[in-house]
């Protein structure tokens, strides 16, 4: 078997025509607009992470009920979590005054619920099953085993790099193409050791890095939004670019009315924050996102464990007709999201990148 | 008076042929590094921010007997610092342990003794009489006066802005360009208000955000190092590139043997800090960069108030033959610097932006 069973082309071996993939958005991503795009000559994709595998295959099927091309399926490879009950119980503590504003109170643990590709078997098999034109792995890397088995199954591995030293790994383990996620991007940084100190590589500085020391195809994700941001990463050797928020608004999204409110408000700002999940992540300002900066904020419990007691907190403001602790991932260009339907911004996308281009080779080519 | 004496088209009335700019590196930028530079028919910068009056004028005639081309001469106008004696007392305190490696011990107190364009009415006067082609601002903006008085003396002013707030404060006050810093950057952070949230914009988003939202011409600033990254600046809207660590490591640059190691060695990886002086800014990690991010550091003094410990430090390590504590700022990717001639280098970049162009055009326009 060939080493890589992309070529340099990446559009071709993914039979698209349109250097464009929609990012697998879990929680906003839905089988109609990864098929609408997917239908309009990009790539669409769904996110399974967490999910049980009968779930996850409800998903890919009702994807392919609305398309017979290629689409893609992301998969969340993170370690294990290692529970760390005193750390946990002051994190519980410190959330108390904000259970209490709703009458309500922590839960008295937190545990690991959240389902990891990397020891689930049944995931992988239902993947083998169902067999989606592409995988794209966030976290991490799966076990060898499972990317050989992906592999001669004819499915195409995409995984997230955000360093150097990550895209050295993906490159070691026979995987097709990079995702270069920058500090732009929505929602959770990939970045294989949350533990590890972050260069917080922004998207262009990270594609051009990777498009000169890497030999596999770059993906460029994180703060995209528009033709001429396109334009710019296939500049700096992309060879595709993967756009979440500029997706979340279109009409295919599962956002709320109150959500597309918030992610179309030019007023809105992005921050990062561990609050929520316990790993670096980005979206709009909001009462989660502060608690990470308060400097008497505990230190946070590790990734996923951090997110049941924001599933908690989130039901209790909820249960009180509060929207205080949602927490809405956006990348740091949602100013310039547009809402219409996912076809209609595949098409809009393309025109705005052939025009950027021959505006920039009209001014300054010699 | 116009209201702005720039017009969209900025290299015209800079009167540079090439779209770069050196960056005003204090401390590794030279007169000579910005005569090349400009000779070569670039923008070329020196840094005067914290220097007195007359030495500043010292570097400004020394780069005129090298060029009688534009070059940029940058000042400094944060705010003064307000002291917080306990808060200084307990950083000193934390510092202990690290000068005592030294045999020594840190200041006893430390004062701001870094002076402020804002205030500095004898650096004001000295600009008015040498008429630099340019004068960049960082960290904030001059009085409206003496905005007035450098516009009436026909200089042309650019402000850094790092988010959108700051650029519609630029746009207020009447300067002709903005340099949209991104995270990716080199050095200090030019935010207006320290204390407030950081968005952590990257260049490519920052760039295409104020080409949207603002009428000034833009300067991209930030993991620009080759003719790729210029390309895919140009494709966002920007008018010009400007380039820092691709500079550090020219024949011209007052960087140390040392240095230019330190920036050449491609396992060389950078991190954001405050431990510094009190402001966010990246450099090439090291023992400083890692305080800031020990759990057990208490809040840092203000900008430049912290300078003065970072100061003996330095001071203290040196005299013990140690560069442990030696701080480096470098932009985040400084792994694609490449070692030669100033002049060669924008020459170089130019070559390689219009293939860049050109390969783009070739392989995605219709």
């Amino acid at each position: 078997m060939n080493s890589s069973i992309v070529s340099r082309n990446l559009l071709a071996t993914l039979k698209i025509k349109m250097p464009v993939i929609q990012a697998p958005m879990l929680g906003w991503a839905t089988p109609a607009m990864a098929a609408a795009v997917s239908n309009a000559g990009a790539l669409g994709s769904v996110g399974i992470g967490g999910m049980k595998a009968e779930d996850a295959r409800v998903v890919i099927r009702a994807t392919r009920a609305l398309t017979d091309k290629p689409f893609n399926v992301n998969v969340f490879c993170h370690k294990r979590a290692v529970s760390d009950p005193s750390r946990e119980a002051r994190w519980l503590e410190y959330l108390k005054p904000h259970f209490a504003r709703f009458q309500s109170r922590p839960p008295d643990t937190l545990r690991d619920t959240f389902s990891t590709f990397i020891d689930d078997e049944a995931v992988l098999a239902m993947l083998l099953e169902e067999r989606p034109a592409v995988v794209s792995c966030h976290f991490g890397l799966p076990e060898p085993a499972a990317i050989t088995a992906l592999r001669e199954a004819g499915i195409v591995l995409f995984a997230t790099a955000t360093n150097l030293d990550d895209a050295a790994r993906i490159a070691d383990a026979r995987i097709d193409a990079i995702v270069a996620q920058g500090s732009e991007a929505g929602g959770h940084r990939g970045t294989f050791d949350p533990a590890a100190a972050d260069e917080l590589l922004g998207t262009a500085t990270l594609v051009r890095l990777l498009a000169r020391e890497s030999a596999l195809p770059i993906v460029a994700a994180g703060g995209i939004v528009d033709g001429a941001g396109i334009a710019a990463m296939l500049a700096l050797g992309a060879q595709a670019a993967q756009l979440g928020t500029a997706f979340v608004v279109t009409d295919e999204s599962a956002a709320s009315a109150a959500d597309r409110a918030a992610l179309l408000d030019r007023q809105s700002r992005t921050v990062f924050t561990k609050a929520v999940s316990g790993r670096l992540a980005r979206g709009i300002d909001s009462a989660f996102m502060r608690l990470g900066q308060d400097p008497a904020c505990p230190p946070i419990p590790e990734f996923p464990i951090a997110f049941e007691a924001t599933r908690a907190l989130i039901g209790a403001a909820k249960a009180h007709g509060s929207s205080d602790f949602d927490v809405r991932w956006a990348g740091a260009a949602v100013q310039l999201a547009r809402a219409m339907p996912a076809a209609e911004l595949v098409a809009l996308l393309m025109r705005e990148t052939f025009d950027a281009i021959r505006c920039l080779k009209d001014e300054f080519a010699r």
